[in-house]
Order: structure tokens, then C-alpha cells, then sequence
């Protein structure tokens, strides 16, 4: 039985060597109880925990097509159209129960897409790169690992490739090529729970040509590999987390979970050969980061969806607390909220639906749709949000700290002057608005909105996707028949 | 072998016995060959041409659970929910082709929930209609016949139950109870494809109570039985139709394909007990309407697709047509298109794929999803008109009739003056404007807009049932969970 | 007194001399009593009607600055912003009470546009042009003209330059100079109202290069000058005016008023110099056609905002004559498509409170906010004119024709079927129904939807517009200072 | 003269008596100089100090129509539609220049609408209030005061009446009546400025009945007056500003300013009868808050602008730090941030410029315009503040704190990986991604978004006011007409 716990996974990760790691310009020497830290590691614990859960261990878990084993799904490779729905469902769950970013999608990606894409090189080149990976996920999911799919370099100047940027590490690439690895240097942005995973996937960002072959590498290396170093990146609100007492805990509003993204530095760092998956086969980059952006896609349409259903929850309570449930135009904006993110969730649904198998033989997501999915997240939950602060009344950009309510005088006047309606406890009412901010304007809405917008690429990304998958010239025959054109 | 061809199902429109249909003034007597008709028969021939067609008879057909035959998809009982989605993959082709309602899902749908609901009722109240319904299916799929699912009554005071209305016939109703049937009497108004149709299978239109039994009504009437009269529906620039010359084809936009709706006046027909599937349970009506309406609204995630393909490619040939196809923000707005249309195939999709079984046996989409999707189709397919008329230029509304082409000199004229990019012909040009004409604004913008507004139920009908099926219960809990509210 | 009434206005254009014009495949000899001409001719008379009528006379009317005469506000040059105002006011009232676009505006905003430029040329070459156009401007406001401000040439493959095009015709230029005038040849497409007018106003199309200078052409025809051809463009629906009945009447929609646009083909015309009003000077082209277009992407401030409150009382009348007037989405949704509309009125005001005057000494919008006003339209009255089709319901294109009204037998069935709300009269709802048709589908489509996208240029010419004119680099200034960038 | 500059407010503020405020929990005793609050105090500041800038002072400044001085214009009734534009203009520069809500428009909308029913209420019951308010106004521009208008009670259950709620102190009303006065209770939520105000101009909150009459009370207490107590509320990141060092001023994306909500407590302040302008005249209070709300949704649109004018420069400025300033989505997604932007510039100057002069003298906004320039600020705010998200990229939400720039060596290291185009210091480009979070997320968000939406009434309120004012019957009347039905 190889599904961990929460509580293990948390003892897993302090079994790790020690990382260094710069947060708000200290060296965190235990990442493990920092209040700002913890509530990220909670929301990952969490995709342990229900795996355990009598109500979502089926959806959690799958059984390995590499050793029959129960696993975390967040391990495995998709092996139907109905595993690819059923890892949106599971996402959706995680995104309702935590309300926030759970981190542990990335890897899961990232492990289908190279899973794929070593089949078809080695199919191509005749290299060993597939059994290798076979290899590493089978390990992956014996220790029930979470990976950190690490694809996002810094880029520099974007008006220029790799190769020609005047400081070349600001792509990951080979500095040092040895009988036994290679040396690697660089750096990735914004990675997602860079450090609660146990290992980093590490990928190119873009397709690269000849001349960048330096930069197509896929490797694994360890968290806690020597050379790698994390810059703790700040989210909204962040300082919240450090106010321990029960007034800091209103004030978060969701003060047990919370989300991570660091920018991950790798000065030097050594890559055995059994860890790499791909080494200058520039011409694969393509494939890999386009079917790795494409689950990741479909991913958003699961995980956002959930965290949705958290602000349609909130809208609905909240106007039970102000007496205002029953407003008409306070349901139609519910109705709204719901459909929006129902939308998220058919094109989560549908690119899985309409998936297929791949040569290497898990089953990828139908592309156009999966990037229809994303490009849809870009929009919707900033409505959706939008519409929450609509319901939600001004109070909770304009609410006194919940440390007033220590002082037995200064919360009497709390608690008689933002009264809600009959029978609503003061306090529960604040706690609601605390939440709402911090699901739109907090640290909740730091993966909420500007994730959904650049997480798994930015929206020029997937319509440049679109246009390319569209089928342009089938479409333009279809119009042209209609009106009988001569040609 | 039961697949009749397009000129089979032709034929036997023409071996019914006569129609009583009103059309712009007129009795008509040979509706097959009035060419405003045959256009809207032409659509629907194509649902039994494709059937033989190499290219799509896999996607048009389906084997019969009832008999094991080959039968045409649309009178299919759905199996699974990959019988679902192909229903909806099937629409899509079918709008591409026909750039138009080709008017044979109704009674597709029609059949699927009378089917389910027989089933529950016969179940509950050990009443015989299912077996019924079952003959009535299995000869359905025999004379490979178009059902009209004949639903929506004029209603005349909307603020009134049936049983309250001034004039008791604007729903349709029983008026005499007799040992071998019932008269029923009443008209159905919006009928899509009425008079192209072999039967229509008559519901009630809305959830009924115990005082409205009489209009508790379902049953089977063939389009010739007698007391039934047409009243032909005007649609925007039906009259192009009548002109008969080259010019006439030209000015139609789409000259082939046209949709077709009627208000059905049932004055005082007699239906035999074999083919009446509900009489007076009216608790069952709202399950009847709720299903029928979440099969419709999920065929309109499939038709519409499909002629919005057929919008995006009208789109992109104008664009080229007029030379400006590399221009970024025509590029981009192509790109708006697919991006919006492909969301709608998405809920179409979705819908099915998340479907489930009945207790009858066959397949039924989730009803919340589909709901989710016709409301999408409210609104997507006016902003992606919108994106084609911009793209179009303005000539598609002041362009000269073709009528001018006859005569050599002002034919001269218009092509040059009417030149586009070089090389293309100007002909076709005016051709390709035309068909945006008709699809944005005439004739078939009457199916591409206005019918995905109503048809299906208006979009308030969609927002009741996504705000009742929301469980918003739950979701409450989730953000009182995470707020830590005390209740 | 110069004002004609309407009266007055058709028998001045019975005095021109003989048009030829083309329509349906015939040369038209009669166009005044043609019924599809007929509506649009009412349409403008009604801006000589309201001249004397003593609710509107104060807005319709105005004091030369050139005579002290009081004259139609059409001939007008405006002398204050609250004559910008004033006319955004008088285009709202006549959209309103035509329900359609009634054709004169262009003609107005080209001499506002001419007088400005015309100014700054003389001012820079001391060339005569400003008397000359001043002279014409007098006769214009002594004989109450009707001037087509006459723009838009066919412009061939929109990639090249005018003098690039294969055939230099496609853009109207010069192609002899004599002593006592030029000759031109070439055509202008969509000319609102040009057979209604006296007299076109030829101004160039696009900013001009040297090369060009044939092109720079500004001068003023007669309607009925030799060489001059007209063909009339279709509309949709267009061939309902032909049926002259009653029933004809009804299914019109709007059977009084209409637009009209024409290809006007150029063949060789004569222009003595005393009607020229540039010549070459290329370099100032972009100075006219950006002041023409600032004047009247204001204008669809006004004109089409009195259209939609025709669509909001259409929304209006037909919910209470379904029964449903009180139904909250309803009332929200009326409400929707006001404050749309009056958003569109702001623009059109805010551009004309915010002008400014010129060197020659008449008023100019804001150029910015013009632009701002007419992007706007291009998008509002899609959305208003979904709205109306989602209150209407769906019969307005389902309804069957008013041509069975005149058989008693099927009126009584129209009447017993399609009744609405009690005491409504079941006609009176069919006469809403169709011009609902008529407004969002049929001949007033025409101009409220497709004339808002591309009259006055389409959308992306304002967008490059208010790009240019948003004033960046100081809006960066803004920004870096707040944020204390180093530079 | 009597225009202080920003100093002098500031040493005014001081003069004043000490005020009992509550922030995070303790009592604050030198408001002027903690952190957070004052970059709030420096925003209403630079109203002062624009009014002796040779730039702007026209613009700040008026003159007295009760005086004859010059006087800042936040001081000032406006005597035209003129005013009215400037007040507008005005707005936008402070916005511009302060990225967030400089706190002193509330003030000004009061005095106005104060003014001009207090003339009413005299009018028709011979009271005196309006000679009274009008030595008020005198004092408040004598001494250059910052008014708060303070408006918005807490409501508790917000579907019961003022006089029905279990506690009547959640309105403030009289609780006493003396001869020299009247003694209130109750509390103001959200008042902008609060604390850095001279003095609270007390209004009802909505349309009072005759039972309500306490609750009718306007009068005007000064900021340091004995029983009121301040609550200070939280915002978004707030506690950044706690950081004093040159990282805390980068971390804090705009440093110098900021905005303020408070919860005001009036524990049984006395009012003296000078100080009182309405008393119980409950008739009076719907004219109060209509003109008020009408004035203040004005406001929305000029402040707003003016904010929005630096999210346009933010994106501009991002988009070359980033290298894609030329890429054609960004160009385009910067026009849209513009034309929203504008399109609310043109209802603030609509609104403005369609004024008119009230029976007291002063001029008042048209009521309907205004209502749809704030309709219009609860919704683009909202996308502006998306597109920018958009042009940013991620950095902004993962960027590592600006305390890791104090250490040389992680500050090599961010400055080496976080580099943009070439020539851009990589700290500036921090900065500015700081000044988006800000603008987007943190403390300038809850200014720019969600007192966007509920600052001077919520959205409901103005579709209310839209619906009300829209003059539906006259709408109805052009339809019927066009369509030609018989009544």
C-alpha cells in the first residue's frame, strides 16, 4: 500500500535534506511550521488525506498500469477518456475543500506528457529515454511523491531565443555534459509548490531549434539537490499568516489553506543519467510542451471550478447573512456564477471526453478543447469574482481587523453596529467577508484570477492554439459549397 | 434494411394524404415543389442522404436496441453516453452541410424522453404506455420517419395556468373521451420542420396540475390526419425564395437549405388508443418536459456548432476575399469565433459525456450541463454574427441585386466596381457576401439566432433550472467550512 | 424663409432631372412613388417636417452664421458646443419617430468637415478653396439641400494604395483637367440616401501620398448630373414593400419608414471649378476624412440611440402585451437595454460638450471621444437587439403571414391563437412582432446593426484612432512616477 | 486667501482635538504620522497642494458664489454645466496623480446636495435651514475644510425599515431633543477619509417615512467631536505599509498613497441648532440622497478615470519592460483598456454637461446619466483591471519580496533572473509589477474595484434609478406608433 497520509507526506518532507530558501529577506530554516508556508503544505496534505477519505478514495486514487498498485491519481497515467474526467473531477473536489491552489496538478501533467513524449522519441531516434521515465514514475508512485512540473524559465528578453539572450541562464539549460550527467543552470519562475514537492520535472519552455539545443533538456532532480535555491514568492495579503492569534485567523480568511509559487534557482546542479529524459532533441520540445500546456489546461477546468463553487457558496451565504437571499436580482446573479463555472467544468468535462489515446498508450485531451478550456478560465472567474463583490456588499474591503474583537469594548461595538440580519452571528458574518476577500482581492485571489490567467500559459497562448487547430481551410470549403462558389 | 435515401423520404412526403397549409395568403397544394418548402426540405433529405454517404453513415447511423436493425440515429434510443455524443457530433456535421435547421432533432429528443417517461409513469401507476410507446418506436424506426415533437403551446396569457385561460383551446387539451381514443383540439405554434414531417408525437408543454388533466396530454397524430391545418411561418427574406432565375440563387445566400416552422391547429382530431402515451397524469408532466427540454437543449450544443462553422468560414473566406486575411485583428477575431463556438460544442459534449442511465434503459444527459449549454447558445451565436459582420465589410447590406448580373452592362459594372483581392472572382465575392447575409440576418439568422434563443425554452427557462439544480446547499457549507463559521 | 416641408423636399426632387438608376434587374423611371424607395424618401422628408412642427422646430432649426437666416439644422455650421449638443439631440428625436436612419447626417458632418479644411488649406497654400465652399454652403442652407456626403470609394484589393490598384477606378480621381473644371471617374459604395439627395459632396476616402494627388479630390455634383449611374442596394426584406396590401402593411414592420444605400458609379462627370474644393493637395486628406469621420462617428450617438428607444419600447410593449411585463427578469433586462442605449447617448454627448473650435472657426467634436462614442456602437446595439429578440419570444419569426388576415376564415384562427395578454388585440401583438422583425432582422437591421458596425467606418479604424490619440507616453509618466521607477 | 496648501492641512489636522480610533487592534494616538494612515492623509493633501500648482490651479480652484474669493473647488457650489465638467476634470487629475481615492469628493457632493434641499424644504415648510447651511458652506470654504459627507448607515437586516429594526441604532437617528440641539446615535459605515476630515456632514441613508422621523436628521458635527470613536478598516495588504524600509516602499507598489474606510461610532454626540439642516422633515430625504447619489455617481466618473489612466500606463509600461510592446494583442488589449476607460470619462461628461440649474441656484447632473456613468464603473474597472493582469504577466503575484534586494548576494541573483528587455533596470521593472498587484490586488484595488461597485450605491440602486427615470411610456408610444397598432 503505497498511499501516504497527510501527516506522512508533511514527515516526508522533513526527512528531505536541508533546502535554503529566502522568504521576506530571511533564510527560513524550517519551512515546515511557517505559518505562511504551513497553509500551502496543508493544501497539498489535503491530496493525501482524501485518499484515504471513504467519500473520495475512488475518485482519488487509480490502480497503476505500471504495477497494478493502488496509487494517489495524482501519480498516474491516464488510461481512458473516463480517467481524464475523472482526474477533473478529483480536482474540483480538492479546489472546493481547500478554496484555493493544491499544487500537486503540475507534476501529474508533466509526468503524462513526457510519458508520451520519450515514447515518441525513442520511437523516432532509438534512444532509451521512455523505459528510463518508466522507470521514474514507478518510483514516483511507490513513494507517493509530489513533483514539481517545472517548465517556466524567467525568458529575459522575449523579443529573443535562447540562444540569443545576452545572459544565457535566464533559460535552464546544459553547462556541462559528463560520462555519468550533466550539469545544469538557470532558473524557473512561478513554480507551483516548488517547496512542498519531493522532486522537480524539470522541462523546456518552448519549442527550441537546432541551435538551442542546449536548452531541450528533461531531467529529474531531487528538491533537495545540491546547488537549488527558492526565492518564496509574495502573495497578496501574505503578512496576514503571521498574526498567530484567533484575530489573525478571521483576518486570513482562509486561514488553513493557502497556495505557493517561488522562483526556483539552479546554480551548477548535477543530473545523473538515469534521470534524463530528453538531451538535445530539440525538435521534441514542440510536443512536449504543447501536450504538457494541454493537460494543464484541461487541469484549470477542474481545480478553478471547485475553488467557484467556494465563491458561489460565499455569495449565497453572505446574502443569507445580509437578509438579502431572496432579492431577485440577487439570485440572478447566483444563477450567473453557477453558470459560468459550470461552463469551466463542460470544457474540463468535454476535452477529456473527446480525449484520446496516445502511441505510448495513456490518452491525452483533445487539444482544440483543452485550449478552449484555458482560455475560457482567463475570463470567467474575474465575472465570477466580480459578481461575489456585487452580493457581498462593500464591508469587506472596509471592516475593522478582527484584533478589535480581543478588546471586550471595541467588540461589543462590533458586534452590535455590523449586525446582519436576524439570528446571524456577527462574527460568522465577518468571517464570511474575510473570506471573500480573500478569495478576491487576497491570497486566494492570487490563484483564483492572475493564475487562471497565466497559469499553464497566457491567453495569447492558447489562441494562437486555437487558430492553429482549427481546421481553418475545412471550414472555409464548408462556406464556400454553401454559396456555390466557383472555387 | 430501413435507411430510405433523401429522394425515398421525398417520395413519401408525396404519398401523405393532403395537407391543409396556409402560406402567405394561399392554400398551397403541392408543398414539396413551393420553393420557399422545398429549401426546408431539402435540409432534412440531407439526414437521410448522409445515412448512405461512406463519409458519415457510421455517425448516422445506429443498431436499433429495440430490433437490432440499422436505423437512422435520429430515432434511436441512446445507449451510452458515446451514443450521446455522437447524437451531438451527428448535429454538428449536419449544420455544417445544410448551414441551417434541418428540423429532425425534435422528434430525436421527443422520442428519448417519452420513452423514459412512459417507463416511470407505467412503473408507478402500472398504466400500459410504454409498451406502447415501444410499438410506436420500433414502427418509427422502420418508415425511418420525421417525428415533429410537437410541444409548444401558444399559451395566451402568460400570467395564467391552462385551466384559467379565457379561451381553453390555447393549449391543447382533450375534449371528448371515447372508448377507442380521445379528441383532442388546440394548436402547437413554432413548429420546427412541420409540415416535412411523417408524424407529430404531441406533449404538454409544461408541468401540470391536478386541476389542468385534460391537458395532461401525449400522443401520436400523422401530419394528414384530418382536422389539422398549417399556418406556414414568414421568416426574414423568405420572398428572395420566389425568384426562380440564377439571380434568385444568388440573392438567397444559401439557395439549397432552409428551415421551416408552422403554427399546428388540431381542430377537433381523433387519436386512436394505441397512440396516446399519456392521458391525464399530469404529476408526470414536469418529467416529461424537464427531459425532452435537457435533450433539446443539449442538440443545440451539436446544430448550432455546426453552422457556426460554417459562420467561421464564411469569415475567413471574405477575409481573403477582400485581401485582409493576415491582418492581425481579423486574424483575431477568427480566432474569437472558433474560441466561442468550440465552447459551445464543449457543453454539447459535456452534457453527454456526464449522462447517465434511466431506469428505462436508455441515456440521459445531465441535466444541470445541459442546461449550462443551451444557455451559452443564447448568447454566443449573436457575438459570433456580430464578429462575421465586421469582418464582412458593409457591402453584404448594400450590395446591388443579382438581378443586375443579366443584363451584360450593369453586369460590367458591378464586377468592377465590386472587385476584391486579385485573382478573385467577383462573383463569388457578392456570392460569399450573400450567404453572410442569410446567415446573420436572414432566413437562416431566424435559426441561427432567434431560434437559439427560444427554441428549447427561452434563456430565463435555462436559468430556473441551473439555479434549482445547483446545490446550493452544499456549496454553502464549502465556504462556511473554510470561513470557520460557527453554523 | 428657406425651410421646405417634407411636401416641398419630394416635389424638389420630382424637379431634378431624370436619374438612372437600377434596382431588381430594372431601370427605375418613377423613383419617388417606389414603394421600397418611397419609405426611405419619407425618412428624410421627415427632417423637413419636423422644421416646422412647434415641438421640434426649436432643435431642427438654427441660425445661419453665414446669412443670420434660420435655417434646417442639417445645413448647418455649428457655431458652439451646445451646438454639437443640439445636433446629437435632433438625430436622437428623428431616429426615433423613423425608427430607421433617415440619411441627411452625412451630408451635414461633410460641410462641417469641408469648412474646416478647406480653411487650413487656403490658410497654408493661399489657395480660394474656403470662399468657394462657403458660396456653396449658402445655397446649400438657401434651398434646404439634401447633401450625400459622398466618402466611401469600393477600394479593390485593400492591400494596395489607390495608385497601386489594377484599375485606378476603384477609387474616384481626376482623369482630365481642363480649364473650367475637372473630369472624374470612378464610384462610391454604401452612399446612404443617394438618390434622395440634391447634390454629392465627392470627398477622398483615406489619407493620400503624393503619388496619390490625383485622388485628392473634394467636389460637389449634382444628384442629377450626366454620368452619374445609381444601383440600389438590397436589403434584407426588401421585397415585403413590393406587396402594396394591407397585409403587406403589417408584415413590414415599419411600413412608413426605411433606409436606402447605392453604389453611385462615376462615369466621366464634370466638375466646373467653381465646385472644387481641392485639388491634389494631398497632404490634407487625412486632416478631412479624420474631421468627417470625428463628426459623424458622433452622429451614431445620436441617430442610433433614438433607434434603440424604439427597440426599448418595443421590449416594453410587447412584454405587456405577452403578460409578462412585471416579471423581474423582464425589468431587468428593459433596464439593460437602457443603459446601454444611454451610454451610447453620453459618448455622443460627452465628444460634442467636449469639442472645441476650429481655426476656421466652426466646432469640431473631441476626436478622441468620437471615436471612443462610435467603437461603442459598434458593439451596444447587437446586445440591445438580442435583448429585444429574448423579451419578444419567438414568434416574430415564426409568425405566419398577414396575408391570411385578409381571409376571414384564417383570421379567426390567427386571432383565437396567437391572443395575448387579455384586452390586447391579437393583431396589435402581431404589428409589434414584426417590427421587432423589421428592427432586428429586416430592412432597420440594416441600419441599426450593420450601418452601427461599418457606417463611419468600421471598428478597427477607430481603434487605431484611439490608440493614437490616448496619449501614452504621459499615461506611462503616470504610472512610473507612482510606482518610483528610476527613469 | 483662504487655500491652504497640503502642509497646512496637515498642521490642521493636528490643531485638532484628539480622536479616539481603534486600528489592528489598538488605540492609535498620532494618526498623521502611523504608516498606513498616512499615506491616506497624503492623498487629500495633494487637493491642496494642486491648488497652488501654476498647472492645475485653474482647474482646483473657483470662485465663491457666496463669497467672491477664490476657494478650492472641493469647497465649491457649481453655477454651471461648465462646473460641472470641471468637477469631473478634476477628478481625473487627482486620480491620475494619486493612483487611488483622494477622499474629498464625498464632500463636495454633500454640500451641493445639502444646498439644494435644504432651499426646498424651507420653500415649501418656511423652515430656515437653507440660510443656515449656506453659513456653514462659508465657514467650510473660509477654512479650506475637508468635509466627510457621511452617508451610509450599517442597515442590519437589511429588509426591515429604519424604525422596525431590533436595534434601533443601526441608523443613526435623534435620541434627544434639547432647545439648543439634539443629541444622535448610531454609527456611519465605510466613510472614505474619515479620519482625515475636519468635519462629518450627517445624512440619512435613504427614503424616510413619516415614522422614521428621527432618523431624518442632517446636521454637522466636527471630527473631533466629544462621543464619536473610529474604527479604522482593513484593506488588502495593508500591513506592507508597516514596513518602513526602502523594501517596504518597493513591496507597496505606491507608497505614498493610499486610501481610507472607516466605521464611525456617534455615541451620543450633541448637535447644536446651528449645526442642524433637516429635522425630521422625513418627506425630504428621498430629494437628499437622490441628489446626493446623483452628484457622487458623477464623481465616479473622473476618480476612476483618472486611476484607470494609470492602469493604462501600467500596462504600457510593463508590456517594454517586458520586450512586447509592439506585439498586436498587447497594442489591442491597451486600446481596450483606453476605450473603457474613456467610454466612463464620456458618462462622467455627459452627465455634466446635460445639468441643470435647481431652484436653490446651484446646478445639479442629469439624475438618469449619472445613474449610467456609475452602472457603467461597477462593471469596466473590473475588465481594465483584467486586461492588465493580462499584458503583466505572472510576475506580479510570484515576484520574492523586496527585502531579498537588501542582501547583495539574493539581490544579484533576482536582478540577474528577473531581468526584462534589454536597457530595462530589473528593479524597475519590480516596481512596477508592484504598482500593478497594487492597483489590482492590493490597497489601491479595494478604491479602484470595490468602491468601483458599491461606493456611492451599489449597482441594484442605480438599475433601480435607470428604470425609473427612463420614461418607459413615452418609449412605448414611438413603437406603437412605427408599428402602427390601434392603441
Amino acid at each position: 500500500m503505497v498511499l501516504k497520509t497527510g501527516e506522512e507526506y508533511i514527515e516526508s518532507l522533513r526527512e528531505r535534506g536541508p533546502l535554503t530558501i529566502y522568504m521576506l529577506g530571511e533564510k527560513i530554516e524550517n519551512p515546515i511550521e511557517h505559518p505562511i508556508i504551513r497553509a500551502s503544505i496543508n493544501s497539498v496534505a489535503l491530496t493525501y488525506d482524501l485518499a484515504h477519505n471513504p467519500d473520495f478514495k475512488d475518485i482519488m486514487t487509480a490502480t497503476s498500469v505500471l504495477t497494478g498498485k493502488k496509487i494517489n491519481r495524482f501519480c498516474h497515467l491516464h488510461t481512458s477518456t473516463e480517467d481524464l474526467q475523472n482526474k477533473v473531477k478529483m480536482q474540483r473536489i480538492l479546489g472546493q475543500l481547500s478554496g484555493t491552489c493544491f499544487q500537486r496538478c503540475v507534476g501529474m501533467d508533466a509526468l503524462n506528457a513526457v510519458y508520451l513524449t520519450t515514447f515518441e522519441i525513442d520511437d523516432k531516434l532509438g534512444t532509451g529515454y521512455h523505459q528510463r521515465f518508466i522507470d521514474y514514475i514507478k518510483q514516483t508512485e511507490d513513494e507517493d511523491w509530489v513533483i514539481d512540473g517545472c517548465m517556466t524559465d524567467p525568458k529575459g528578453d522575449r523579443s529573443k531565443r535562447p540562444s540569443e539572450q545576452k545572459d544565457p541562464d535566464v533559460f535552464v539549460h546544459v553547462i556541462e555534459r559528463r560520462d555519468d550527467g550533466v550539469v545544469i543552470r538557470g532558473a524557473k519562475a512561478h513554480q507551483t509548490g516548488a517547496i512542498n514537492s519531493h522532486e522537480h520535472l524539470i522541462m523546456p519552455t518552448l519549442a527550441m531549434r537546432n541551435e538551442d539545443k542546449n536548452y531541450a533538456i528533461c531531467c529529474a532532480v531531487p528538491a533537495d539537490a545540491e546547488g537549488i535555491t527558492y526565492y518564496y514568492g509574495r502573495q497578496s495579503c501574505d503578512l496576514r499568516r503571521l498574526d498567530q492569534t484567533e484575530s489573525g485567523d478571521v483576518d486570513c480568511g482562509n486561514s488553513v489553506f493557502g497556495g505557493q509559487e517561488c522562483l526556483i534557482v539552479f546554480d551548477d546542479v548535477f543530473v545523473s543519467n538515469e534521470r534524463i529524459f530528453m538531451n538535445g532533441e530539440s525538435e521534441f520540445c514542440s510536443r512536449l510542451v504543447e501536450s504538457f500546456s494541454a493537460y494543464h489546461r484541461q487541469s484549470y477546468g477542474g481545480c478553478k471550478v471547485g475553488v467557484g463553487d467556494v465563491l458561489v457558496g460565499a455569495a449565497a451565504s453572505i446574502a443569507e447573512y445580509n437578509g438579502v437571499e431572496n432579492a431577485s436580482h440577487i439570485r440572478d446573479k447566483i444563477t450567473e456564477m453557477i453558470h459560468l463555472n459550470e461552463t469551466l467544468y463542460s470544457c474540463g468535462i468535454a476535452c477529456s471526453a473527446a480525449g484520446h489515446k496516445t502511441p505510448a498508450g495513456n490518452y491525452l485531451v483533445d487539444l482544440l478543447l483543452a485550449n478552449v478550456c484555458k482560455q475560457n478560465v482567463t475570463r470567467f472567474p474575474y465575472e465570477i469574482s466580480r459578481l461575489l463583490q456585487d452580493i457581498a456588499g462593500g464591508l469587506f474591503v472596509t471592516c475593522p481587523s478582527a484584533q478589535e474583537l480581543s478588546n471586550p469594548e471595541t467588540r461589543n461595538i462590533i458586534e452590535k453596529y455590523l449586525v446582519g440580519a436576524e439570528g446571524v452571528d456577527t462574527i460568522d458574518r465577518i468571517k464570511m467577508l474575510r473570506l471573500i476577500e480573500n478569495l478576491t482581492l487576497g491570497r486566494a485571489a492570487v490563484g483564483y484570477l492572475t493564475e487562471s490567467m497565466h497559469g499553464a500559459g497566457s491567453p495569447q497562448a492558447q489562441r494562437i492554439m486555437i487558430n492553429r487547430l482549427s481546421n481553418l481551410e475545412e471550414k472555409k470549403k464548408l462556406a464556400k459549397s454553401l454559396a456555390k462558389v466557383s472555387k
